[in-house]
Parts: structure tokens; C-alpha cells; sequence
């Protein structure tokens, strides 16, 4: 099994930034633990704070990804391409979020991605990850 | 480990109506296969269309529970009560929904719950629920 | 032909209450007038004030009902679980009210059982009612 | 009893056009069944597709009519012109529609009618006619 | 000096409908009032319930007329079409309501007629028509 | 002077639940106190989760009682049931709020009861069912 | 008969403010025109960019004065304060605007004097003035 | 104990203004009763009819008084002003209504006032100021 | 091929009305054009200031019509009515503005008729039409 | 003449992704036909996912192109920055559309490029692009 | 270069009110600051909590000033009537908040004076006054 | 002291685009004053159209630059990410924009870096980024 992590705008400082949103937990360690917990599963992952690169990574996994867990950041709220992306590609896409989005602003509570991915995952850290991916491998 | 497994309105009818949206499955069914999959956890199942008992129930898991997988199904959309229910109690609770609800009707879009819940899962199906399960059980 | 009659919240007061509005026909005496117009169909009726109480009523009318003549008073207004527990049963469901609801407030405007009921018949008084089983008996 | 059976624009197509929301059966056909089953009402009726000529029927029917069942069609959502020339006139008059209207698209939810006319009958197809009917001649 | 009444959908009918709104003397004989007070100005009158014929009506005053007294009734509230009229002529147009529409539904404190017409008179009854009649005459 | 005093959802929490908002005395303490502070006053008490069973409560008072001190909780800003019971009834109601509920969400700023209620009082802590009382008792 | 002319905030400045919106025409000249023009009128004439001593100055009309016009300039607005002046006393007020407001800003659209003044004129320059005047001496 | 009753526009007028919303009774003499009933109390009466004055008046309070009783009128809906005056003092500000401005237009609705305020007490006639006095008496 | 081009209200004035807007081209002039550079085309003209007999020529070419061009003036913004009339025709339409609406104001950029249309083509003056043709004619 | 087509995010699918949308030719292919077509106009084509990207290429036309056909995509609709760039240059741009976008989402009944570009064509599919391109080409 | 300072409602208070917000520094010593920093400018300084008197400072400063710097407090989120006060006078008016007002309440985030004013400065605390001094003193 | 100039879309056509609104100076000579004026500031510029680098630029400041003027175009208005960008980086951010943004369209008056801003300017033209270097250099 092959899956795409996609983290977008601001991601990067996952761990550094606004820790008491996001935790202080840095996101490539956090990929090691994934990479140990599930060692059956082939991940790749990428981060960009470009909305196109985003799109890019998300047309490349066309017949080539069993899924991809997509947590687009800010893009989220904003982005009708990446949400169009994301209906245009075969491949099965999970939302997650790390922070409880529907606690934080207005402007947050909308997603354009969330109608045309499999599901959503919000709130529960970077466990929101895990539970993703937990729902590409449940028999 | 124990965890209350809270349903709301015509959640009963899970596997006999609109299939095409809720999936065949008969809760009771999956319920247990819920408990043989985590044997080690101590599950109560709970289903009720009336409002005012869900919050008894949630009222009811104070200092008794470890967490509560709740989908308030329609309510989710429309009740204060529950969201303020779900505030008041110091155990920690997980929104589920079987059906993508961002897919569906502009009233589904909007949930009291999930800003005072721990996050929100929506979209697997019955999956669902596993996935808010994991979430209490994932070390 | 067997119809289930079921009113809603603050319709136990018709006839006593706000008469300018709702009439003085005590809705106990309207149904006896009822089951005399038309001997051929089987009647039950049913009141609650409470929604979960309504649910329940609607769920028990699948495979054993021809007809439901639905006024959920107030809830209509509000309450997304009724209309969905008028969409998961697969008997029809005529939605009625006494008074012209679009003369009133706006809040009344909006009704979450409409778009689910088979039709709606409003404005006219305790009449409202046979014509709804008319829409049935008819042939 | 004399009633006029006044329809708006495009019914003239009802049972050629869009039979899947309208039905196949012709008006016209439909009109003379409604004058069997009535043999002891007078009925008049008029189709145009001019708001204006509208307005010109309803006030013609000052003080000649016993009632009036409109189907104003597309202008139900557009035409405060109607409605005051309903609110002008002292005859009753019943609205009626073939399609369920709260099922269809949101500009299709407001009717400047409804507030001014005795009561509504909508999504019965041709039936909700021969209730407006009912309405008139229930005793 | 030339100037058209111009009078729209309804307003056929003031004198013998709704006199609490719009007062009970007849429309001709008021014009004959008119007529008798400004002698020196040469008065055409029109009225209709047609959109459409109001929009001729303004097309044919290019060029003919130094004014146009304006109550487009119930289309003020909802004609683009009689608004662009206006501002296609060269004949300054003077808006005018019998009523205090500021006083009544939501839906009739839009007018597209008054952001073309040269000004607006409301409220004053019949004398609405006098005052606009002013506007033109004054020195 | 016979009074009812009706609380709604989550209000059987008072005392033990969100301190900060709703203070730390237990609603019976408080009722104790009431009572000796008014001696000359019959009151009953009420609490409910249920919407329904508020409605019950409110029917039930019709004849028997001079007033109701009414604090709805999160049903208020819902519940247009409850509402259409206090407008049915001919027993003075009074809007209690423990707290400010107009520096709190949105969603709380909306009253339904509010216009049919005889007077509202909010944010004075417990102190809000005294002052209604005192609005029934003061001569 | 007894007049007062009330001008509210900025309109000190006419005739050398904006001239293209208001004119050239100094108002104290102007007034010098209507007292000229309606000999037969006791006019008073107040100016203030103070919002509640232009409801002072309403106030004192009660008793004393036949009519008002009234041009409260941008309190027209955004003052509830102003209009419940208006509504307070037994005096007519005739709102009058210099400018087709109906032309401008969308925060010039709403008017809280309109509904409670006996007419609105708008859009006439200074002519508004005598358009009101008129409508006060008219037999 | 030292209370300032703070009047804003048109209260100069109650007794003899729209009886059937505000009632008859003349404020002066109705200051001398809440005199004579909280004989205890130091109260200090103000009104105004320009906002500015009213903020004088709160700013003045500062370190002198114990307490407020504000009815602000029409500014209650519109300044954000005075509202930012109660935020600003140490002195607490409990908001009146002698209508229930619940029932009134929707305007009405909003204050900007409540959220600064400790409470608010609204409908109860002249009485709301007896219950804001009493919340700062009762032990 | 046969096509019928339709203008709605005010396009008789084309030419002669707002040229900066419209352009200074008489439309029968531009007619001749069309017909000169599309000899192999069977073109009809129509053109109307009213809505229903805009309806009517759509009626009428059922059957009869490969395409229609239609250009609906200010009803493009307001009519429900034409619009239904487009989807219950079999015969392709092509609407066409002749200024670029979405510049205009907020009122003309809401099109009733674009998401019937087949396509829309705004904004390039009187060659809109003739692309709308190429549309058609187009291989 | 020299003519950029410029495509935005997404569009390097169209052929294989969503063909009952965007139809099942490749742009490669369509782009041979159109310069097969138009042998005497020079093209250039580019395609891109970001932004700005899709900025500088715009820029890049200035002084050096007579025309852009410019299908934004998803763009469309959120990027205020596409149509600053648009408005920014001197060459002019006409907007194209495949599909109907007035009969999806209410997210794509927005452009913000619309108000700024020559003209919009919408609807055709590929044809679209050869339809804007005779905009440029007709004489 | 003459400027004056011009202070709106609550400001007095600065320095001693809400320091969280508007810090602790006292106006009067801060206007000796900037006195001794420009010791070239002429600087009047006014402060009040009446609108009108606002009005009248802007007024005033007509061919007597070379620039105003205007805090309207909040009058800048309600008042046309000091927008209208800014765009009627020939002096460039510069708008200064102490606060980040964009991260206060949403009624805030208006500003009816920003659109006339010659550009705003917001969130510097006092150094906000400072920066627009040198908007107006910079060569 | 290290300061970053960051500039947002299109702000490379400054000096040569819409002159009218955002003046004829090139901005790399005003690059070239604004060094010469403040030689005690070390200097960094950047500028790009794609949202994405603009973030990048900003993470770049971490624990490197002392502030930032940053003028981010059209992004202002619709890019969440930038503003994460400005929350989650430790360097103070000065909003700045060349025209006055609340004279503009609708969608400009928005502006999600405000809030997250340090303090915003607005409308001075290129002087915007000296008061907002001034901000950061004035002791």
C-alpha cells in the first residue's frame, strides 16, 4: 500500500509555531514514528506553501497512490483548485486537521475540500494522522 | 477503558434505510463486532431520538467514563442543549458521522458539537466509529 | 387504508388556545367528525409535544401505514430530525397546517418537512386535515 | 358555485413539457374531468403567459366568483403585481402547484402569494387542482 | 407644457380597494381635478397592468413631453425593465407612491425606478400626484 | 400567589458545572432560600432535559398558577415550541438568564421566548429568579 | 399656520459644500425665497449638527406648530433616536432630501424617519423644501 | 448607597408619549416614589437627549457612585459610544427597558450596551427600574 | 438552419439610447448584417418590451428552430417565468449581453436564464450576437 | 495577430479527468485544430497550477500580444490577484469557460475576472476557446 | 503648517481607562510630547463626546488648517454624519485608532470616515497620531 | 536594525500600471530614497506574485529581521495563508497598502493580515512604507 502525506502552508513550522495550537512536536520526527508504527505501508511526503506545487503533488498520484492524507492548512478555507484537484484525481483523499478547526475563526469553518474527499478528520493533533492513515489500513 | 457509544434520532434505522447514504450494516451488528475487535475496552451503547435524553446520558457519564463516541445524528445541526451538554461534562467526546455531511444539505453544513467536542470524524461510514475508538485507545 | 394522524407541539390545545388563529374545535370532536366522513379508512391519532416522541411515531407507520397526516406544529420549523424520519420511511407523508403559516412570523417560513413530504396543504382551518386525506382517497 | 381556474406562464405546456416535474397528462383533458367530477360548479378558465393579463382575470372576477384556484407558475416567485391584485379583489382565492416547490431551487421557496391567498395546496401534480376544488365545495 | 400619468399594475382599482391604503376617490375623477388646477399644462394618462405596455408608454414620450408623473405600483419593487426605460429616455421622470411604502413590507422598500427618476414624492395620498405635478410647474 | 419556577437543559448541572459562568451554589440550596425569603409565595419546581416536557409543564400551569419564572437554558435560543406554549397560555411568563448571555456566542443573542415572554431579566447569577419573583410579588 | 424648518447635520454648509450633490444656493437666501413665496406661513427655521437638539427641537413643536420638514441629513441614516422623535409628538413631519439619495451610498438607502414621517421628497435640490411646504398649504 | 438613574432620549417624555407602549405615568413623579421605597439610597437623575451628555454623565460616575440604572432609549440599538462609556468605568451598569423590546421592530434587537452591562431587565414597565435598584439592594 | 434571434425590453432603443453603453448601431441595420454574412441561414427577428410574449416566441419554436439567440434585456435579471420557458423548450438557446453585465451593477449580475442556456456570451457589444451565431454554425 | 491562450489549475486534465464536465479531447489535440484553423494568427500556450505563474505570463503579453484568452479555472473565483493583473495590462483579455459554470456550485457564480476582461464566453466546451478567438479575429 | 487633533468620544479617558487597550499614557502629557517633537507645527488640539461638536471642529477648520488628525473613536463605526463632515471641507483629514481596531469586535472592522479620509493609520497605540503628523510633515 | 520590504502581486508593475491609482514612480528609485533616508537600516526587498514564496519570505525573518512592511496586494484579501504566515513568525509585521483599500471595491475592504498585523497604514501612496519604516524607527 502507497500513501501521499501532503501537508500545506505554514506546516512546515509545525512544532516551532503557535505551539499550544499545533503542539511542539516537530513534523519529520513525527513522520519516523508513522513510518515505524505502520511498516507495511509505503509513504511519501511533501509540503509546500504554494497552492499549485499542492496541486501538482496531488495530480502525480494518479495510478500511482492508494490514498493520500491531505492536510492543505490554510488552502483549506480558501482553495477551489486544490479542491478541484482533489475530484479530478482516482485516488481516495482523507482530510485531517491538527487543531479543532470549528473552535477557531469564521473563516475557518468553511472547507472546500471536505465535499469531495473521503472523509474528515479535525482536532485530535497530529493523531489526526494517525487515525487517517488508520482508515486506509482497517481491514 | 470504558466508553459509552451515545446515538441519536433515526440512527435506529441504520441499515434499513437510505442504504445509498447509511450502509446496509444493522448497528447492533456492528456493535459487536466494535466489542470483539477491542475486547479490553468496556463499551455502553446508548440510541435515543429524543433530545433531552441524550443529555441524560451524557450527564451520566461524569466521572463513570473514559470517553464518548456521540453522533447526535440530526441534532448535530439544530441543538444548543446537547453542545452546552457536552461542554458541562469533564469527559472527553468524540463527533462521528457515517455520511460525508459536507456533501449534503446546506442545514448539515453547521454543527454545535463540534467546537466543545475533542474533534470530529466524518465521512467512513460505520468506520467511523472505529476511527473515535482509536483515538481513546491509540497509546 | 389505514392513516396515521400526528400532530405536534401545542396542537393538544387547539380549540382552547389562541382561537383567532387555530379556531374553537376542540380537535378530539374534529376527528370523530372524521371517522364519520370516511368509514372506509382506518384511523390512528396520535399527539406529543415531545420531537423524539413524533420520531418514534413515524417509524412505526413503516410497512403498516397507507398514509401519514403529518402537522408537526412548531417543529417544522426547527427540526431537521423529524424531516429525516419522514424521509427514511417509505410510507407517504402529507404535511398540514391550520393556520396560513406564511402570514405569520418569518421564522415560520422555513419548513424542514416540505421538501420531504409527498405535499403540503395550508390555511384552511381544521379543513387543512381533509384534504390531506382527501389527497389519499381520492381516486 | 362559480370558480375561475386561472394559470400562469407555461402551463400551457403541461403534459408536452418536463414530464418528469409536471406529468404527462394535458390540461385540457384534465379540465374536463375536473368539470364531470364537479358537474354542479361553474367553471371558468384561464392560461396566459402575460403577468399582466393576470392581474386583468383576477380583477374580473370582483363580485362575479365564488372563488379562484391559481397556479401562477413562475410569477408566484417574482410578482408582488399578483399578490396585491389578489389582496385587492374579495374573492377567495386558493393556491395551488403541481411540483413539490420546496423541493426545487431556493428562488423557487418564496411566494408573494401564499401570505394573501386563503391557503396553499402544492406538490399533489394535476390532484392539487381538484383539492383547491375541495376546498371550496366541502361543506 | 406636456406631461404623461402614468399609472401601473392595480391602480385601476384605487378608489374601490384597500381604501384604507389608498383612500376612496376614484382615479378619473381625481384627473379631472388635476386637469382644472393646471390648466395651462396638457395631461395624457395612461394605466396598465402590463410591464411591458408601461415600458412603451415611456418610450413613446422621447421627445413629446416635458415630464412624466410615474406610479409603477407593485413593479417599482421588482422591474429592472421599467427602471431601464427611464433612464433610456430624455423626459425627466418623477417618482410617485399614494402610500407611505417606507411603512410597509420589506419587499416594497426597493425601488429601481427612484435611483433614475429625477426625485421621489410618498405617503401623501393622492396629492403625491399634485406635488410631482408641482415639481414641474414651479418657476 | 402560586408561582412556578421551570428550568431547562443542563440546568440540573448548576452548582457543579462551568462555575465560571453559571456560579457555585446547587439550584436546591437556592430554591431553600427562596422559599424563606418568601414565605407568602406557593412555588413549584421543574427541571427538564426534555423539550417536551417544558411544553407539558407550561400547559399544565393554565388556570392554576399566577405566574412562571422561566429560564429555558440553550432551548430558548432554539425552541420555537416552547414559545408557541408560553404565547398559549394565559399565565404570565418571566425570561430568566443566569448569566450575560448577550456577551456570549451568536447563537445565544436569539430568544424565541423573549417577545412572548412579559419581561426578561438577565445576568444577575441566581439573583435573576429572584428579581422575577419580585416582579410578580412587588405591589 | 406655523412651519418649522429643521436641518440637521452638515447642512450649515450648503451652497458651499459639494456643490454638484447640493447646489449653490445658500440656505438663508433660500429662505428668504419661501417666506416671500408663503406670506400667509409663520415659518421657523433651526439648524444643528447635534443629534439630540434635533430632537429638542422636535420635541418643542408639540402644541405649537401645524408641520415639520424635517431634513435630518446623515441622521436620517443611523438615528432610531431621531424617529422615535418623530413618532413621539402629534405634529406632521415631512421628510425632504436635497439629493436623490436613492442615487448614492447604500448606507444612504435606509431611512428610519420615512416610516414614521407623514410623506417623503427626495431628489428636487431645494426644491424639496417647497414641494413639503406644499403639501402643508395645498387645500 | 449611591445610585444615578440615567435617562437618554425621548424619556423626558414618558407619561405623555405613545401611552400604550411607555404608560401614563410621568417620571418626576414616579422618581419620588422610588424615593420614598429605598429611603436608604442616595439617587442622583439625569436625562438627556444627546448622546454625548449621556457619556458625560457615565464618565462622571467614576469612583462616586455604587451603581447605574441606564435606560439609553434609541442609543441602546445604535451607539456603540455609550457602550464603550459602561465599558470604560469601574462603576456597574445595569441596562432597562420600560417596553419589551423583544416585540418591537428589528432595530430594536440589537444593544450595543448588553454585553458591557452586568444585566439587563426589559419589559416591565416602569417597574424594570425597581428590579435594577432591588439588584443592587438585595443582599 | 433556422434560427430565431429574441430581444427583450428596451432593445428596440439599441442605437438611439445610452450609446455608451449600447453602441450607436441601430439593431435592424446590424440585422442586415447578420443576414448578408450568414446567407446559408434562416433567421428570424423578434423583439419585445413584454415578458410574456417573450415566452410565447420561445413556445413557438418548438420543433420548428435549430437555435435561438436570446438576448432577454432586464429580464434576464428577474424572470423565473422566461427562464422555464428556456428548459421546456427542446430547441438549444444562447444568451447574449451586449455590455459586459458583470461590470454593472449588483442587481444584473444574477442571470436566471444563463444555467438553462446552453452557453453565455457577454460583454463584446453587438458582436455578441454574431458569435452566438458562430455557436451555431460552427462545424 | 498574436494571441496567448492561457490555462489555469487543472486544465492539464482535460480529456481524462471528469469527462461528462470537461469533455474527452486533450487540449494538445484541440490546440493543433485551432492553429489549423487560424493559420494566420500566432499562438502561444501556457498552462499552469499556481497563481502567480499564471501572473507573470499575463504581464509578459504587455506590449507584445493583441489578445489573451484566458481560461482561469478555479481561479476564477477566489484570485482578486489574476484580475488585478488583467486590469493591469494593456492587452485585452476575454474570458473563457468549458462547462456552464451558472449551473454549478454557487462557489463558481463568482468571477472575479469577469468585471475587468473584454468579454466572457461560457458554456460551449472546447469551443469556447475558438469562439473567443474569433472575437479577436472577426472583422 | 497648522494641524489640529481631533478626539472623539471616551477619549478624555485615555491613559486611565481599559490600559490593556489603550495604554497607560495620559493625552495631555503625550500632546506636550508631539508639541516638542514639531516644534515647527502649530498644533490645536479638541476633544469631546458630542458628535456634533466634532462636526463643528471639522467645520471650523476650513481655509484656516493644513491637515486634521481625526480619531473619531467610535463614531468612526457609526457616524455618516462626520464622514460627510470629512468630505465637505477642503482640509485633508488623516484617521488615527490607538487600537489594532481589526482585531476588536466585528462592529468595528466598519469605518464610514476611512473612505473620505486621505488614508488611515491603526494599531500604532499613541504613535499612531505621531505617524499620521508625518504624513503630514515629510517633504 | 534589519528590516524586510516584502511586496505581493502585481506591485512589480507599480510605476507603469493604473498610474491613477497607484502613482508613476518605479518602486525600485523609491527603493533607492528610502535607503537613502534611513542609512542606519539594513534593507532587504523582495516581491513575487505566487502566494506561496511571499510565505516563504516571511518564515525567512525568524530570528533575522527586527520588522517587516509588508504590502501584500491582492492577497490581502483573500490569503488565510499569508496571514498564518504573519501569526506564526516572532517578527512584528506593518500592513501597508499605496491606495486608500476602503474607497475600493467591496472584496478590498477585507483584510485577513490586519488582525495579525502589528498596525496597519493605508492610502498615502508610496509614503505608506516610510510611516511604516517610521514606525519601527522612531524611539
Amino acid at each position: 500500500m502507497k500513501i501521499l502525506i501532503l501537508n500545506g502552508p505554514n506546516l512546515n513550522l509545525v512544532g516551532s509555531r503557535q505551539t499550544d495550537i499545533y503542539g511542539s512536536e516537530n513534523f519529520d520526527t513525527f513522520l519516523q514514528k508513522i513510518k515505524k508504527r505502520y511498516p507495511e505501508i509505503d509513504f511519501d511526503y511533501h509540503q509546500s506553501n504554494i497552492e499549485g506545487e499542492l496541486i501538482d503533488h496531488l495530480h502525480a498520484t494518479r495510478g500511482k497512490y492508494d490514498g493520500v492524507v491531505l492536510n492543505a492548512g490554510a488552502y483549506t478555507h480558501t482553495s477551489v483548485a486544490i479542491a478541484d484537484a482533489v475530484a479530478a484525481i482516482d485516488v481516495p483523499v482523507v482530510e485531517v486537521h491538527i487543531s479543532n478547526v470549528y473552535r477557531r475563526e469564521d473563516f475557518r469553518q468553511i472547507s472546500f475540500i471536505a465535499p469531495v474527499a473521503r472523509g474528515t478528520i479535525s482536532g485530535f493533533g497530529l493523531q489526526s494522522y494517525l487515525l487517517a492513515i488508520e482508515s486506509f489500513s482497517m481491514e
